[in-house]
């Protein structure tokens, strides 16, 4: 497997294009094929959520996407959802892809009318531009993007020929729960919709569901996984399904890292729990964690909140077998020990300033308890994040 | 019942002292009687609390309360036990309280080695210094402080004449759970352990555990209760009970409004759920949000946020049957109704702004599902809050 370039315009079918106006973004893909799609679990789910999972449903084969950043559509009812409608209608009249094929999604403010003036008066401008250029998954992933302050594409090319590519934006409200931020994956692999489910489901449970930036769910999370056939080549469902994993984790790194306002990514990599659960749970708790991603922001070696977030992860732990070090690229500095602080002088201390002076912060954790890992990625807490939420609608 | 004056030292039969000192501090609690108490239930938790819950299983009888600020003594093995018994020790050893009656107390960083010198140091100090006056209370209630900025004390004199009264701290590292932040209440009604211990129980789950300032759960959350008979009063549990939630309501809403780096007092009043917990999660969940504390710090008019976060509270919720309004003091503003935005105009914006601009910003929710209640408090997550936790050790 090697990682290329093109998001998802490197892969053989898809053509794609957007435009970005101020707050407003219009971004449409066109690729043919049968495809897989999770969405948010949050309860007040967004009119194209809603749409877009019943379609899915019904054939398990997507033609096209169109997405909106600016205005999320949600909690807007019965007119919310004739709105969505109108978006795939748009961009069937114009490209003849059937209007039940076509995938809605919308990304920004809650609880506002959707634009549709201005989605209509562009949709044309869009359609034309679009494009298999890697310039196409560019636009597209510019599109929708909100307070993401970097581009999130990915590309490889499998062994044995077939490449996957995926495009995302996510930067606040962002604690995925079984769905995702938005995301659109495609791969030009020869796959079934019920495969492709189910390697989506282990992708996303591994990658974007282990990502938090401020523990808010989202109403319009969605991820998509379409499947254009045209490199004519099944690959095995283990080479596959390693190679999506690769494209969703360097997605779901990026939109840690480019959490609202992060200066630093933080990774949580959890191990000797007891179950899979219990590893998550710690893994998202401590990158959950306001006083950690302070004083990640800080530099403060203030670990004694990592301990603390374990504690009320509701994982099984207990206080003596808890291991606990800090890392990042080749530095590290082994803290506790079985419950033990391992060093009490300042050399440790001096040795974890260090490590917080840089820009990616590991902080690994070994329970004790069993043999159970997982890993989870967040952002520190800073000013920006504060700016920027408190100002988001004025 | 009326509210009277002087914290713990209002109850008759209590005297108390203590000494501040840069992030060091000092308290001691002298008051005899049959005791209940909560502890945290992050299962890291510390060598205090383990010592204290222990004792006061035992004998359900307290004669006095040491706790120091500065240090959590948390995470601190069997040193961390020692040092806590020590505590204990040195003050049975100058007032003759019998050791196994001493409840032992802790705040500050978490993971060091307890400056038991310092403590040593100054015990004599503060015993020289007790009080039955309001300063006493005073005096206890502000050694225990640490990035506290207001002191936090309480007392009502019943019909009956029963007094009950408290003393409190916490601003960071605040979602309780069955535990609390540290608390010390106390009353010269005649009631039984059992009696205290029940009536404990409901008022910390109305009360303590309904805050929530960052969402971290400490390792060092205690409330003890404790009845000195003095008053020679048995009052119906009824009226206790009410007085009991009269003194750990001021208590907790006082922990909200000083939570670290707040501005603003956020309480979120939800109805018409389908059961009691569904109620608190809603609650819990609205004033926990990043996204809501930082539009209440920006003043930002965003229900929409509100919205999110009563879908992801893991309630069971139906958007079509969701009312939402903002008040404080006389103004409200009726935002939506059952599902619908009530007014779409710039006037129900405007009447928002007005409303977030005060100092208590009350969110009323109608599940419309149920009719269970529950109120929780938080407060704005602010530049302030970072500054604070991004120095905390350094």
């Amino acid at each position: 497997m090697k990682e290329i370039d093109g998001g998802i315009c490197a892969v053989r079918g898809v053509r794609a294009g957007g435009i970005k106006s101020g707050k407003m973004g219009l971004a449409v893909i066109i690729a043919d094929g049968s495809a897989a799609g999770l969405f948010t679990r949050n309860k007040v789910i967004a009119a194209p959520n809603i749409i877009t999972r019943e379609r899915l449903q019904k054939c398990g084969h997507l033609g096209a996407i169109i997405a909106n950043s600016g205005n999320a559509n949600a909690f807007t009812g019965e007119k919310g959802l004739a709105d969505a409608k109108e978006m795939a209608y748009l961009l069937s009249k114009e490209t003849g892809v059937a209007e039940e094929l076509i995938a809605v999604a919308s990304t920004g403010v809650i609880g506002r009318k959707l634009e549709v003036g201005w989605i209509r008066e562009h949709a044309g401008e869009v359609i034309r531009s679009l494009s298999s250029s890697p310039e196409g998954s560019n636009a597209a992933a510019h599109a929708i993007m909100t307070t993401d302050t970097v581009l999130k594409e990915s590309a490889v090319e499998l062994d044995s020929g077939v490449r996957i590519g995926g495009i995302a934006k996510g930067s606040g409200m962002i604690e995925p729960d079984m769905g995702t931020m938005l995301a659109f994956i495609y791969t030009d692999a020869d796959l079934s919709a019920d495969v492709l489910d189910s390697c989506l489901r282990i992708a996303v449970d591994k990658t974007f569901n282990m990502v938090v930036v401020d523990g808010d769910t989202s109403t319009n999370d969605m991820v998509l996984l379409t499947a254009t056939a045209s490199a004519s080549i099944e690959p095995t469902i283990e080479e596959f399904q390693t190679g999506l994993n690769h494209v969703l984790t360097y997605l779901a790194k990026k939109i840690a890292r480019d959490g609202e306002g992060a200066t630093k990514l933080i990774e949580a990599r959890v191990m000797g729990a007891g179950t899979d659960n219990d590893a998550r749970l710690v893994a998202k708790t401590i990158v959950r964690s306001s006083l950690v991603k302070s004083a990640v922001f800080g530099k403060d070696p203030n670990w004694g909140r990592v301990v603390a977030a374990i504690g009320y992860s509701g994982a099984i732990v207990e206080q003596e077998k808890i291991s606990l070090s800090f890392a990042s690229g080749e530095d590290i500095v082994h803290l506790v020990g079985r419950g033990v602080i391992l060093d009490p002088t300042s050399n440790a201390t001096n040795a974890l300033k260090n490590i917080m002076e840089k820009e990616e912060i590991v902080i690994m954790v070994d329970l004790g308890v069993g043999n159970k890992n997982a890993t989870a990625w967040g952002c520190d807490l800073t000013y920006e994040y504060i700016r920027i939420n408190a100002e988001y609608t004025t």
